[in-house]
């Protein structure tokens, strides 16, 4: 069998920066060695949860489904990047056991930035709508967000650069071996 | 990035021996140096289309997100194992045609065996049921079953042994260089 994979579960607000670092880690692990896969919220649900909505049950089973599938990637050798929002911490909790930790790790980032900034930001324009009204259970505005207790890293986006929070994150996957330390291309 | 994967895309009746050749063949799969994953009928509709029922609608979107999560697999240089009965030919096509065919390759077997056969055995007592109408859309007696006419290899459950059936895709997958000819263990 392969080297151990990791599922890399970034969680946080709308807008906090879960993408944006998934895709600026994306090349550096690539370049280490290590294959990345990203489960996007957004391509999750049009590929895996199609009709489902965002209640707290099917946010749930969306959450679900991308554990499993971010599970069968890690105990293949891949870093499976998830950057779903992921509010509920019980769903993150049942992610995280079902890791296979003989040939995987589960590594939870919290991308923690305060509402004013994500809304302030609001990349999407959808912080307008919720607040609108045109939007309803939108995590922060009249959905819950359950901060994670126990996450391996946490960045603070609000204050840090995507450079300093993604190096974070390396240091961290450097120092338990998940990832080398130079490049191997 | 890592060696070249595979989808080997199983599709038969119910009791054609598709979980069986799949089990049979990981072990041999594995011992020559190549990661496996079974995406089982059963273990997706679980863990991945919970709630969908047996319309052609929800078959078609049960089997693309098995092709999705193949896929994924696959050009990470896994053998994924599909092993759902998958009876239409329209979007098994459209799963062989999102294949990332940089990293991976599409194998479809058509594992044939007679309904006179499969229903003979009825491993699961299912086709007893569907007779007595107590399962509706059950594929080969009320709902239909489409064989592929592109299939790279078929397999005929009916009279070769499981062995006999295996060594024929063996020596397929060693022909396209996808698996060692001999055991790296």
């Amino acid at each position: 069998m392969s080297k151990k994979g990791f599922v890399l579960w970034f969680t946080g607000l709308s807008g906090a920066g879960k993408s944006t670092l998934a895709e600026y880690l994306t090349p550096i692990i690539i370049e280490r060695g290590t294959n990345v896969e990203i489960l996007d919220g957004d391509v999750v649900r049009t590929n895996l949860s199609k009709g489902l909505g965002f209640s707290k049950e099917d946010r749930d089973t969306n959450i679900r489904r991308i554990g499993f599938v971010a599970n069968l990637l890690a105990r293949n050798g891949v870093c499976a990047i998830t950057a779903a929002i992921s509010p509920y911490e019980g769903v993150r909790n049942e992610c995280r056991a079902i890791v296979d930790r003989k040939h995987a790790e589960f590594v939870e980032v919290y991308v923690e930035a305060p509402l004013s900034v994500v809304e302030e930001r609001d990349t999407k324009g959808l912080y307008k709508k919720a607040r609108a009204g045109e939007i309803k259970n939108f995590t922060g505005i009249d959905d819950p967000y359950e901060a994670p207790k126990h996450a391996e890293i946490v960045v603070h986006t609000g204050k840090e650069s995507i450079e300093e929070s993604a190096n974070k994150i390396l240091k961290f996957l450097e120092s338990k071996g998940l990832v080398a330390k130079t490049a191997r291309v």
